[in-house]
């Protein structure tokens, strides 16, 4: 694996995929494909697939396919799920408490802790974590060593509750808020802009069926 | 607004982004804006932003700058957003509750039932809908001529969940079932993949921190 070739942000969204991919293979107890068949199952193009997997090392043999178990472990270490990242979400309302259920039991992460700015809501346990005071949310990343912050707050605190998080020191932010944040460059973030996608539905649906 | 002429998919995801801004202008108060002052704010190039909005014809005059308000409403129109669009919500877990919670009072959107297949979750109320059997969804979709599913079951039943929406006549999918769903040409789909989104954000942690 060459750590220190530079990756197209194209490649890297569509790792995930791969994995999704090879994870259903490997429960179907297939151990070898060819780009041809991957290609076949995930829609990209047999070149495509083979472009994308030579950035990370040569995971196949010309003529034999892909291993299927070696290259699910391969992306997987790629995109550091071989890792445990630790979690803290912020906003306990219902989007922070889908996004603990949803986390929870995910390979590579861990939640440890939720907080809120709402007095009623802190010390109550939602989702199996204890709500605490996001006046404590810098001194808890810094002890408990934090890797991710979920913003799962209004708009309007997002920003605020970003620089709490990179003053505290954690590596990446996700982010759910309808906003564009700014981090430092030091820090990695994902944002999920729910509207946006909404959005881009309604465009698609409304030009589809003029056509 | 040129109706016929095929858009890119960028340019469609860059408008609700777009669109976000020309609102925060337009609650400041502010009338007019040229290209380099949004690209200031929204970090795309002045040229692209150019490119962008000419795309939809001219919205904008040479040396005067847009019209927040003219071009925030053209873009809410391409969007479809001048529209109202039903939804149904398939899949009342946390998940669906809190898309369901999220999506309410959107411009544009109106939720108009919840669905399951648990008989515990049948006939409660769940973020003030009342859930209904999955069974009736395909009469329910035709009756009320519903635009847009949305799922949020687990990735097993969301196959057969996207085929009922589709013979009951939906427009438009939001999916977020981690899985890659096959619809008619005539369906617009717009995934959400949060495992994906999170599994992105893991690489960039793991190779900011390497650098």
């Amino acid at each position: 694996m060459k750590q220190n070739k530079r990756i197209s942000s194209a490649v890297i969204r569509r790792l995930p995929r791969y994995r999704r991919y090879l994870i259903e293979l490997k429960k179907k107890g297939v151990d070898k494909i060819s780009s041809n068949e991957l290609s076949n199952l995930i829609g990209y193009t047999p070149s495509q697939i083979r472009q994308d997997l030579n950035n990370f090392g040569g995971f196949g043999q010309q003529g034999y396919g892909y291993n299927v178990e070696g290259l699910l472990n391969e992306i997987s270490a790629i995109l550091g799920l071989d890792k445990q990242h630790t979690m803290v979400i912020v906003g306990s309302g219902k989007l922070g408490s889908a996004i603990a259920n949803y986390t929870f039991g995910k390979v590579g992460f861990v939640i440890r802790g939720m907080f809120d700015n709402s007095k009623e809501k802190i010390g109550t346990t939602i989702g199996g974590f204890e709500v605490s005071d996001v006046e404590d949310l810098v001194a808890y990343i810094e002890d408990h060593d934090i890797d991710i912050g979920v913003i799962c707050t209004q708009k309007e605190a997002a920003q605020e509750i970003a620089d709490k998080m990179a003053f505290g020191g954690v590596k990446g932010i996700w982010n759910f808020a309808p906003i564009d944040l700014e981090v430092p460059d030091r820090i990695a973030l994902e944002n999920v802009h729910l509207s946006d996608s909404l959005h881009e539905l309604a465009y698609h649906i409304n030009h589809i069926s003029k056509s």
